[in-house]
């Protein structure tokens, strides 16, 4: 008997139907003789609808209230969760985030974990009920007001969960049935991946992988909890990310040495700025980039140009979301004259390509076989750059999708079918 | 400087505008200098539509989810009216029942209040904060769950509130502006009144008026608070409900001796079951109404024919209201070799109409005037009850609209003019 936790997105609990389905296989865990903790998001669409109701009756929603709206969400899916569950004859108790202990900072939006404290889920799993908690929320012990954890909330709820009771495994489900070696509808030969290094799966989620959220993946590497990222329409496994030390409970195939490259992470939601003509005087990049962090935008790579030793000035390429991007060169077009740069361009037509591998560390030629293949499709290598377990490039976003196919076959990840693309929204 | 308590109900929050429109009533009496407690009821049909989807996954909601489930409505209005009173320049802070202190026991769907603990909203109030309150729901102390209140539980939560926190006025908002002789809908000449004896406003409203939840006009009396039912779209006064020793706060008129009558009521909520040929004999009443009791069918009048002298069988009649009216068939059809009654008779076409008046204590031939003027229309009277301060009569119900008309004239209540009928839902 093992102590399961498992998670459910809004699009596995989107009607009356899909909460049914989801019961009956938390049921299923439950007649295969475990105990089962569940982490589940708001139904469907049910937190845009807030938002838009929100933005209805204030321009800026009041942070405190706004928790409070967003986390009647999951206590709605929670509790017809937990009702359709008793339905089947199963004693099933739903908990808000307050009542499951999660305690996170002040910062409402965005809080923080700062402790989990499930006292009444332990009650509840001990008088044998299975238990059902409000993902994306928390609690804060000085103020005494609800709080949300902002993006992928309910991912890091369930981590979380799992680590403070010290649950088996983690089961994250979605619509799609694991981790892939690049995203199905971009590269149809991607292959589902068994296993995935957690580190690996870190540099996939932030460049542009969407089944996990990072933090969530961020939180099971330091809290030493086994993920395997599942689909809620089948019942096969999924994808296993392993932390260090870990193996999935099957253990079969964990032996062999891990292949250099795990997958190919593609992402259109950056946008590229470039600063024309900046003097190439020492400390000048700082002061660049001081000015972009105060504004709130959030740099990914920076390329700087080798100085024309005739002109003694140079071009700075940032890359940033696209969301960002307005901020940012609003705050540099105020300070041109101090800064003493000439021009600034802003291009949202890029597309970020990643290769990530744990092997790298230990293998060259890697950046090689990235910069030949594209090559040899006449595709554009715009700016580049690397860490440790992986290589990104910027190209023109038209070439995006062409780039990670030929990438992804050089690499040898292609598969010999086409993976099968699930319909549905996404996470 | 008052303290104020108001309530609005679902209708007055049914979308973003009227969240406003209501957001902008209260800064207005904060404006005043009064201190401001609001409790507010889930928008519009959010309660049913909860309901339906219970409905679709469970049978046979688990009460405790079902609390949950619902308890959720009313956290929607609360943080849309607190975000919206915010955006108007005005500190507001929503609060769940259990954050309230509004303690009840642990009959999930119906719970009744046990204890108010309002500390936090002293604290709010102390900061000059406005109060929003969630209606219809509380917190069990031992179980630690939470519960709701049951029909007319936002009224309920408003009144408690006033009570606890020693409220000036506690006042009740819905679509009509205050409460009227008679439902003008059925008596275009009915009246608004100033004031109501809150004994007469109980019969009223246990008689079919549906301005104001009996249960809340119980607390409000035990507890001395003071009841101020008014209209969300006008400023105008509404009704005052006054109980003993209370006067409203213009104390205009209110030295004058009270009118005999205050109101008419109706009501086709009601079914008739008669029980032929009953053997007269001692106990058998008892019996009956004791199965009655345990289908768990609330039962209002009884009447008893005079015995046949001959046969020594009897006829009884009972009224009950319609929802209830199967349950208690089959629990009589079950036990009719036991009672020995020949036949069941059920009658859901029937009207009951109450006549309502504290005078009536003092006034002799209140009710010549009602049989009187029923029987110059033609109106046939097929059963009679009286209470202290209550005449009701139980006619059919195509002619229960006439029945009020006219009784309403013979007591003088008439107006002037035809009321206005007002647009909307009703509560």
């Amino acid at each position: 008997m093992a102590l399961i936790v498992q998670k459910y997105g809004g699009s596995s609990v989107a009607d009356a139907e899909s909460i049914k389905r989801v019961a009956k296989r938390i049921v299923d865990t439950r007649r295969a003789g475990h105990d089962v903790v569940v982490a589940v998001s708001a139904m469907g669409d049910t937190t845009d609808e807030l938002l838009d109701l929100a933005s209805q009756v204030a321009p800026i929603p009041a942070p405190r209230e706004l928790d409070m709206l967003l986390s009647s969400g999951e206590r709605i899916s929670m509790a017809l969760l937990a009702m359709s569950i008793h339905s089947m004859g199963f004693e099933a108790r739903s908990f808000t985030g307050s009542q499951a202990g999660m305690i996170t900072d002040a910062t409402h939006g965005a809080a923080r974990i700062v402790d989990v404290t499930p006292v009444r889920l332990r009650e509840a799993l001990d008088d044998g009920a299975i238990v059902i908690v409000a993902g994306f929320q928390g609690f804060n012990r000085d103020t005494r007001d609800i709080t949300t954890l902002g993006r992928g909330g309910s991912d890091t709820t369930a981590v979380a969960l799992a680590a403070a009771l010290n649950a088996d495994v983690c089961e994250i489900y979605s619509d799609v049935d694991g981790i892939y070696t690049a995203d199905p509808r971009v590269v149809p030969k991607a292959r589902k991946l068994e296993v995935v290094d957690a580190e690996e799966m870190l540099e996939l989620a932030a460049n542009g992988a969407k089944v996990l959220y990072i933090r969530a993946v961020e939180y099971a590497r330091r809290h030493g909890v086994l993920i395997h990222a599942r689909s809620t329409f089948s019942s096969g496994e999924g994808t296993w990310v392993l932390g260090p030390g870990q193996t999935r409970p099957s253990g079969a195939g964990e032996e062999m040495e891990e292949p250099i490259v795990a997958g190919v992470a593609t992402d259109l939601s950056q946008a590229k700025i470039t600063i024309i003509g900046v003097p190439d005087v020492p400390g000048k990049a700082a002061e660049i980039f001081k000015i972009v962090a105060k504004s709130g935008a959030n740099v990914d790579m920076i390329v700087q140009n080798v100085s024309a030793a005739s002109t003694g000035r140079t071009d700075i390429s940032f890359t940033l979301p696209k969301t960002d991007a307005t901020m940012a060169l609003k705050a540099l077009a105020g300070d041109q004259a101090e800064i003493g740069f000439e021009n600034l361009v802003h291009d949202d037509q890029i597309g970020k390509l990643s290769v990530v591998g744990a092997g790298m560390r230990t293998h060259s030629g890697v950046s090689a076989t990235l910069f030949e293949a594209l090559s040899v499709s006449g595709i554009n290598i715009e700016m580049i750059s690397t860490s440790e377990i992986r290589i990104s490039v910027v190209v023109r976003g038209d070439d995006l999708a062409e780039a990670a196919r030929v990438v992804h076959t050089a690499y040898g990840l292609d598969g010999d079918v086409d993976a099968v693309v699930h319909a549905g929204t996404g996470r």
